[in-house]
Order: C-alpha cells, then structure tokens, then sequence
C-alpha cells in the first residue's frame, strides 16, 4: 500500500468498479501509513518477506488490475468472494474463476452501519457492511459473486443484508460433527458447485476441479512448511510477517502466492540452521488463538511483538486452520473429489460448533509443538462463540501447563494502551518452556 | 407466588431437591412481591383469570410438588425441562413425562455468571446459567434431563457448559427452511424420540403419541381462542394476563391450563359481547414482537400497560409461535406422528432462520386481525439474531402502514424510566386504526 499510488494512476479503474475515489484514497493512505508504522519498522526480516511488502504495495491496486484484466481477456471467468474458511477455493479456481477472501480488517462507514446493524455487533461483519457501504473495497466490487454461510448470528444475518447490495450464494454450514450434519455439509458443497458452473459457464471436471485441489494443497503445503519453521527458537520470521502471509493468501494469485511462501520457507530453514532470528534468541513466545485477523488488522500481533514477545503460531482462520489439512486427490469422479472436499473442510474447527473439542486440542498441540511458552486467546467484541469457548481455551491450557490470557478486543485503538500493559505483564511472567 | 409459603411448609422438599433454601427464599419474596405490583394492581380482569393468580402462587411449590409426587407414585415417569419452543412437549407427554420451559427471566447469581460466560452475554442465558448455580429453580433442579437445541450462538455454547452441570440432550436445530434441511429435522426429533424412550422406559406407541398431540393441540386450540378475543375494543383481557396464560403453559398441568384457558376464552367472549374491556375502549393497542418473556419479566408489558396502552397480541415464543400451529394427528403410525410432530415445529419463524420471511408476514398479519395500533418490537440486550431482525420488522410494518418502535432492553429496572418515556410518546402518537 506504501507507494501504490505512484507508478500508475489506478483511479480510472476503482472509478470504473463503483468506487468512492475520495473515501478510497483516504482508506489506502491509512492503511499505508500502518504498514509502514507496523511492518517496515520490523528488524531482522527474511529477505524473502520482500514479497510480502509487494502485496501490501499491490493489493487494492496491481492485483485488481490483474484480476479485471484476466476477466478482460477470457484467462478468468468470475471473481467469486467469501468470509469464511468454509467457502471452498477449489469449486472456484477449478471453474477457472479467482477466489478472494473479503473479511474485513478496519472500521469504515460506521455511522451508516450502525443504522442497519446494532451496535453490537463483532467488527468484523460491521466491516464487510461498512467497506460495501461505503464502496471502498476494490474486492466487494469487483466481485461478480459473493458467497456467505450460515456460521455466526451475526454473519447470518448480516448476510440477509449483504445481499440486498450484491448478488449472494449462502451456504449452510453444520453445527454439530455427525455423520448427518457432513452429509448434509457435501450436499451443500454440491448446491455452491452448482451455483458456481452457472455463474463461470464452466463445467466442473475430473482434470479441472483436481488441478484446482493440487494447487490450494500445494499452497497448504508451502504455508506448513514456512509454519514449521517458526518451531526454532530464535524463531526466523515474526508473527506479523507469517500473519501477512496467511492474509496474502485469501487475496493474491495463487502460483505466485505458494512460490514466494516456499522462497520464505526455504530461507527460513536457512535461517534456522544458522540460528538466525527474527526476535532475539529467548524472545517470549505465544500462540495466538481465536477470531480471525483480516487485513489490515494487525493491531495484537503488532502489540505482542513491539513489547518484545513474537507470535510462534496461529490456531485461527488466519492462521493452521488455513492449512492444516489437505484434501484428498485421489478421487476418481468429481463427486469423489467434491465430497473429499467436502471431507477436508469439515475439519476446520471453527466455534459455531458445538462441541468443538478439536479446537483445544489443536492448541495444546500447537503450543508444544512450536513451543510457544503462552498462549493469547482473543475475541473480537461482541463474538459470542469465541468469547464463550474461552473458558475452555482457558481449563485446556491450564491442564497442559501452559499460561493463556484472554482478550477482547476490536478495531479501535482506544484500548492499544491498556492492551500493551496487559501484554507486557503477561509476557514478563512467562517462563521458557525449552 | 404471593402466599405459597403460609401454608404448607415446602422447605424440606425444596432441600430435598438440593436448593438453596436462604436463596429461594430471597427470590420468591421478590417476585411475590412483582406480582402483587404488577398483576394484582390491574383493574376489570376477567374473573376467570383467578386461575393465574393461582398458578402464580403455586409455580414454585405446589406444582412442584404435584411433580415429584408424580413421579413418586409411579403416575408420571421423568421431568423433562427444555428451554426452547423446538423442543416437542408431545415427545416427552407421550411416554408419560412431564414437559416443563426452563426459560428464565430474572437476573440471578451475575457474578458467578459471569465468571463463566462473556458479560456480554443475553439476559436469558444468564438467567438459566444463574439459576442453576445459584440453585434456586426447582423446575431445573427436579428434570431429570434438560434438553438443549443449537439454536442462537449463546444458547448453543452455554448448554456446553450446562451439560457439565445437568444430564442433557440437545437437539440441532436448521438455520434454513429447505427440504434438506427439514429432513434432517425429523431426524432430530427421531433422536430426541429415542432419548427420551431410553430416559422414561416408555415406548412410544400411536396411542400414547397420538393422545399427546391431542393434548398438546387441544391446549393450542383453548390459546387461539383467547387469542381470538383479543382483536375486540374494549379488550377483554390485559397483555399482562394473555403473556402469564402462555407462560403459565410451559409449568402447569397441560390438561388443567387447557380447562382454565377455555374458561377464560369463554368469559372473554361474553365480556366482548357486552362491550367490557380489562382496558377503556379506544385504548392504544400494541402488538408485541420480538424475543420471548419468561416469567417473571413482566417488565415491558407492566409500563406499555400502566402507560395507558394494552398488549392485543405477541408475535414471540411467549406467544402466538406458541400455539398457532396444530400438529396433524391423522398419522397412523408413530414415524408418520414424528414427521407430523416436526413439520409443525419447522414452522416456528424464530430468527435462527435465515431468512425468515414467514415472521415478518406473521407480524403484518396479525397486527392487522388484532387491530393493532402500532408495533413494538424487542430484543433482549445483546440478541445479535432479534436486533438484526429488527430491521426487516420496521421495513414491513412501514410498507403495511403501522407505527413501529424498536427496544432494546433486560430485565434490569435501570431503563424502566427512560423506556416509559419513550412508549408513552409512542403511544401518544398512535391513531387507533379503527
Ligand atoms: S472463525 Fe469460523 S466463521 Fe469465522 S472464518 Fe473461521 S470458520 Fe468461518
Ligand atoms: S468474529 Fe465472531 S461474531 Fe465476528 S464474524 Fe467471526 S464468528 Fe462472527
Ligand atoms: S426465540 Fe427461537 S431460540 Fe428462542 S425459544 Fe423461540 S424458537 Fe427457541
Ligand atoms: S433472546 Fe436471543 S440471544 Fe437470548 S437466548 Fe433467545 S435467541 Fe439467544
């Protein structure tokens, strides 16, 4: 974002996609000004986190273009945008479509939100509604479809709304893990395959939905890669550079995205080999936990690390639960390969299920396996589900040993001060567990 | 509730259900003491509604005690508490058990609440969460099992933590109205079938299941006619006593409330006849929509009412959802009984449903058959699925023409002042409509 305004003048084309120019250039110099604030004051980089840099510099500029350009010349059909974990990519990639993630990581247009929505409401969906409100998002607009699902109060609802302002697709995501709610989770992964032939005018097939499939596993195996590497300790990459990466995902292409992330990955293990850091050697080490993180919130991350501790993991949408599992690509047929996807995102452990016991042991997991010597576990305001499933973060973490701290928090900065002490206090009681 | 404890002592049975008697004691002088305020302060009630004044006075002990004697001398098998109108009472009645709603309405036990949930977190949920830590609900502390349903986000991860401190099932109820979905519902209630066959020892049998429904119907039928009474002007009976009749339905004895409601429909009718009202004719009529109201939040419908207002009708749980559908009892085997049973209940137009189209026709509609004035429609703080609903309700009730307020409140008396400001200038403004 830093300097995107420089080289070519983009407004012509956020003109031509509905934008408001003003609002816009106001969003996208705040959003610079953070980055540069936030992750170019960083020491110590892989010097593969370059790329990242350029998708900051890119993101609502050179690769809008590249994406109404690849519509433009018949190399894509649709852009197709989603909110959640459980919208899967490859339906998408496979339809030759280009999948993008629009969770939304600052406030905007909240006096207009606020008139449709409560108060109330987690910041997230009151920026997905308030960046569409306020035509500032070059991925909402540029998107020929939006798909929602039924997770959260809040986004269900929301969603309601949302559609009203975009031609939308829901799908109904299970509650609870029976072998009922996954049949019932593949006819609904059939219903959105369906909705998205239609929309891309492209079959699915066996050759094009398994390419779709090796290519988002290729780039799961890229990002478990990188992952693994921030096990060492000094640790070679922080948690705001392995963060952007994640958010980079849900946004750039795909090929170029799992190059670069192997590029970081391969001078990360470098890196560790020669005992190279990112964070001094002995660096307080957490795993964050909870909701998810979309650009450009990197608030908590940003505060964690400032104060001296590095973020060593993320179990959250943002984060393992991005790639932790691959999907199956042995099937034969596309309904094999459907259901396999199908099978794959069932296991995400999101807390609109109920239980949801996958998800605390996938922390405790984490936590030893990256060594992390505590664990902050956050909720965005007013989400209920995250919110609630912190009592069990909190007993899971204290059976392991290790010490977790809960945080609610949004997108304001008016509790940075308060969130600093805390994080500090936290940071200094932990003990290295290695 | 104003004079159980002169005569009889209940004491050791409230011990031998393991309460807090000190505590008990504390929270039934209180809401006595409500009731005398709120309900015996009325003037014109029809005389038949002594049949609340004694449910009223008999909710915390002699209904509890006809319960346990019950069960004690084999004429009732368990005590089934549920907390939501999914839960089909026809299930639990056929293997003669006895269907009690949990839904609480008094804040109770805060602190320790919220120790455990988000303080965020709606009024009901931490009503029924403080109830049972504060052990001070005989209807929980005597079910034998509570039934649970993942209906909204809080409900869903409380009943978690509820499941540690009672036996518990909970059924998964649809977020859709699709056919796959209501498929997956008869499912659910076949499962809940089997629980409670397994939890009673009692078959379900087309006899058993068949009466159940009538029973169950037969109570509907006595509620729509009292309902039907409410269109007249002068009102026949208050909004006070309509919302205790319903309230009244999810405690007592279903056979003895069915006689009582048709005794009050009954004296309504001849009391329309001859022009009587429990309000002045041309009092400012107000249809109630939005979340439910256990007992003993009265609060709303008190200061609409004690402003000069009547509540003609409730488009909520505690209300018209309640008994505006019959359950087809022509099915000649129990599957088809089942399937009948959930086909009703998939009717209920709760805001779990996205979208929910059905509720806000439901609203228009019965404004209209009650001539209501004007609307006003509720949420409990911090219900993220009835605030967003709220906008779609003020859309439809602008598009039909009728006046619509939106309130958000607790069941704390800190806004009592502020709200009866704002409904007395609601209703100041209203035109009667006919
Ligand atoms: S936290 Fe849950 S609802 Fe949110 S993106 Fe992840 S899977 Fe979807
Ligand atoms: S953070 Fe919570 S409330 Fe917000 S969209 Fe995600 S699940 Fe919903
Ligand atoms: S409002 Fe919905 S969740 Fe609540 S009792 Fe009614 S049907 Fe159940
Ligand atoms: S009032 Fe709303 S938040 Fe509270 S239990 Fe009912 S649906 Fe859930």
């Amino acid at each position: 974002m830093a300097d995107e305004r420089v080289e070519v003048d983009y407004h012509p084309m956020w003109e031509a996609l509905g934008m408001d120019l003003p609002a816009h250039d106001a969003l996208l110099g705040a959003v610079g000004e953070m980055y540069g604030d936030i992750y170019l004051t960083q020491e110590n980089r892989p010097e593969s986190t370059g790329y990242l840099d350029f998708v900051a510099s890119n993101i609502h500029s050179g690769r809008i273009k590249e994406m109404v350009d690849a519509k433009g010349s018949g190399d894509a059909t649709k852009v197709i945008g989603s909110f959640c974990l459980y919208v899967p990519e490859e339906v998408i990639t496979a339809c030759n479509g280009i999948s993008v993630g629009l969770c939304s990581g600052a406030d905007w247009a909240t006096e207009q939100v606020e008139e449709r929505l409560p108060r109330n409401t987690c910041p997230l969906i009151k920026s997905f509604t308030g960046f569409k409100l306020g035509n500032v998002c070059p991925y909402i607009e540029s998107s020929d479809l939006v798909v929602g699902e039924n997770t959260c109060d809040g986004k269900k609802k929301a969603y309601e709304y949302f559609g009203t302002l975009k031609p939308m697709h829901v799908m109904d995501v299970p509650n609870v893990h029976t072998d009922e709610a996954l049949a019932m989770w593949k006819s609904q992964v059939r219903q959105f395959a369906k909705r998205v032939e239609e929309e891309t005018g492209v079959e699915l097939t066996v050759e094009n939905l398994r390419a779709a499939i090796k290519q988002a596993n290729d780039k799961r195996r890229a990002l478990q890669r990188l992952s693994a590497t921030r096990a060492a300790d000094p640790v070679p990459i922080s948690g705001l550079d392995s963060l952007l990466t994640v958010q980079a995902a849900f946004m750039d292409d795909p090929a170029r995205l799992t190059d670069a992330v192997n590029a970081m990955a391969e001078e990360c293990e470098t890196r560790v080999a020669a005992g190279e850091g990112a964070a001094p050697r002995g660096a307080k080490r957490i795993l964050y936990t909870g909701t998810p993180m979309a650009v450009p919130n990197w608030k908590l991350y940003n505060i964690i690390e400032k104060a001296g501790g590095v973020v060593v993991g993320e179990e959250a949408c943002t984060g393992y639960r991005y790639y932790k599992d691959l999907v199956d690509e042995s099937g034969e047929t596309v309904d094999e390969l459907l259901d396999a996807i199908a099978e794959r995102y069932f296991k995400i452990n999101c807390a609109i299920f109920s239980p949801n016991p996958g998800r605390v042991e996938d922390i405790v997991r984490l936590a030893k396996e990256l060594n992390a010597d505590g664990i902050i576990d956050c909720a965005l305001q007013f989400c209920t589900l995250y919110e609630m499933e912190s009592a069990d973060v909190q007993a899971a973490a204290e059976e392991a040993g290790i010490p977790c701290m809960h945080i609610t928090t949004d997108y304001a900065n008016e509790d940075t001060g308060q969130l600093t002490t805390r994080i500090q206090a936290f940071l200094e009681m932990l003990r290295p567990r290695r």
